[in-house]
């Protein structure tokens, strides 16, 4: 079998983890008896500086007919922001219908969670992030610029497809796992995007009565994420929730270098893509000491993505006795010394 | 010298610790040579439950001539939270015009962090949240009520004058303290209001030279909060952006039942509300454990905001010694087994 990828190195230390990681990935794949082929593109900020754009007006259209993309990071400390992110990242978000985040939250054994009283083991939830709509619609404007009257309206948009697509897959989630579903939201302060969010959770929620729903407002959840982590299960947010939200589960089981995600097409046949959480980092770029972990974590979750849940199975696993393992080489982030290569080259020994 | 305080009991455990800290308020008062007069409104959810509405229609009116109001905390079990907020607590801040939240976060000496590693003293920041409009405002509405096609639309509203008026506050705030700001936004994902926002943060920085302004993304600025607390000194962010980082700096300083607020009116003479940052909390709610000291702090920032700041520190003072003193009482959100008078006695003996 051989699949194809779409791969984005992008910036930063997006493109070095993910220079790194590929080698693993193969050998992962052969063993497994299954082939990647890559397609490698040099969209992100260095075309932008000499071409004027981070990607051809056609590059979502060029993804549409891969299984699968992996996506290093995207970000320049020249370019500002919205530009890079609005002209590369999001848009494929976007126009390849990837209505779902999912990022999974675990403080492994051998990492050490900035939680007191927190051991490898005790957190382990995942969190579905609406991922196309939401607080992220390009929805609002400006008036009056520069007047003492000047307002600026910024829309949220909620549609109930939207909604229904992401709830009903943590739902499913929370049936496969431990049948509890949280849901996040702000209704007591947003009377329309949140209370039709709300009720389309208590809609859906019909169909699985075997799962416990709780609800919480947001301020309140992030709150949780640091006062009682171990009591999630599966997560459920708007865009903009999930981002504070699994920004937060990423610091609290141990690094950011650790976090994964998955921006999943369920509808359609359009592929999904998978990055780390970390941006590029430009602060330690090109000294080769990006944890290339959760970009590792990812391509488990690409491989998932595929069918291949024995590879995806067999890179966690990996993961887990390399961090488990005291003397095993560490980056910085995770309090140690070595390098992105190191990491990398102990994962395939122990392959 | 008189002074006149609306006193708010209103629900839950609002009302206990409210009638518990008013006597402690009294004494300071007495010492520091000056009187409150308070008068008492019953309004909440008791009396919306006997007569349909949380207050009478002209409530905010009659709150207008007062020197300040105290408010202990509004929510009901069996109603739900957007009528009694709508009812009560969010018409007094949009109609009072209390265009700024300004809620400090301390760790203090005595009382420990979930975070690993932070010591009393170590975390002490300020957040200056926008208080009327932004994310909060009443704006939007849902389409096709439960059709495939349905859609909601949350708009959030940000002036100019609104903007302007925060941000100058937390410069000032920023100038007095450790001359540094640290401005909240997401203007990578939300291009309307959040970069009305950074330019308001960059015009009204020239005129401070003297403070360093650093900007930070809403996720990174949540996982900041876990990550480098000591880090920050002023903080200033939008509604909702404030909301969720005060709950969290609520818990990384130990306790939500430590965290006071100050719903401040800067232009024009309505008065400021204060008030605790918990809520009604009704699973505690008769038992008479909960903490009354985050009721006591806000009472410090009223003090503050007479313009008795002498009586603002001295109420701080007490508590910074009752919590430094492993033998005096301390209720169970605090690791002890004391009540809410037990705590206020101690107060009022070392007064
Ligand atoms: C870079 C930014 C637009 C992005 C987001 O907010 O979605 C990032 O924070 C993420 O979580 O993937
Ligand atoms: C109760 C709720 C509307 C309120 C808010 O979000 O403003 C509360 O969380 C607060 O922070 O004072």
């Amino acid at each position: 079998m051989t699949y194809t990828v779409a791969l984005i190195p992008g910036d930063g230390i997006g493109a070095e983890v993910v220079a790194a990681v590929k080698p693993l990935l193969d050998d992962v794949a052969e063993r497994e008896g299954f082939e990647i082929e890559y397609t490698e593109f040099d969209w992100g900020s260095d075309r932008y500086l000499q071409e004027g754009a981070m990607m051809p007006d056609d590059g979502v259209d060029q993804l549409r007919h891969y299984d699968a993309i992996l996506l290093g990071a995207v970000g320049h400390p020249d370019i500002p922001d919205h530009v890079t992110l609005h002209g590369l990242m999001l848009p494929i978000r976007k126009e390849l219908n990837q209505q779902i985040c999912k990022r999974p939250t675990e403080l492994r054994e051998g990492v050490q969670s900035p939680l007191r009283g927190y051991e490898g083991g005790d957190i382990d939830f995942v969190v579905y992030r609406e991922n196309t709509e939401g607080e992220y619609a390009d929805v609002g404007g400006r008036e009056h610029r520069g007047f003492e009257h000047e307002v600026a309206i910024q829309s949220a948009v909620f549609t109930r497809k939207g909604t229904e697509t992401v709830v009903r897959e943590a739902f499913e989630a929370a049936a496969e796992r431990d049948g509890k579903l949280t849901n996040v939201t702000k209704s007591n302060a947003q009377a329309y995007g949140m209370v039709l969010w709300d009720d389309i959770v208590e809609e859906v929620g019909q169909e699985y009565p075997e799962v416990t729903v709780e609800r919480l407002l947001v301020d309140a959840a992030a709150m949780d994420f640091v006062r009682r982590p171990e009591a999630f299960d599966v997560v459920v947010a708007s865009n903009l929730f999930g981002d504070i939200l699994t920004d937060l589960g990423a610091i609290i089981s141990g690094s950011m270098g650790l976090a994964p995600s998955a921006n999943l097409c369920v509808d359609g046949d359009a592929p999904s893509m998978f990055e780390p959480v970390h941006g590029s980092a430009p602060d330690i770029q090109g000294q080769g000491i990006a944890n290339p972990l959760a970009t590792v974590l990812s391509g488990a979750m690409l491989f998932d993505d595929l069918g291949e849940d024995t590879a995806g199975d067999r890179l966690r696993q990996l993961v887990d006795e390399q961090l488990a393992d005291d003397s095993a080489p560490r980056t910085p982030d995770l309090g140690g010394d070595a390098g992105t290569d190191d990491v990398i080259k102990d994962l395939r020994a122990r392959l």
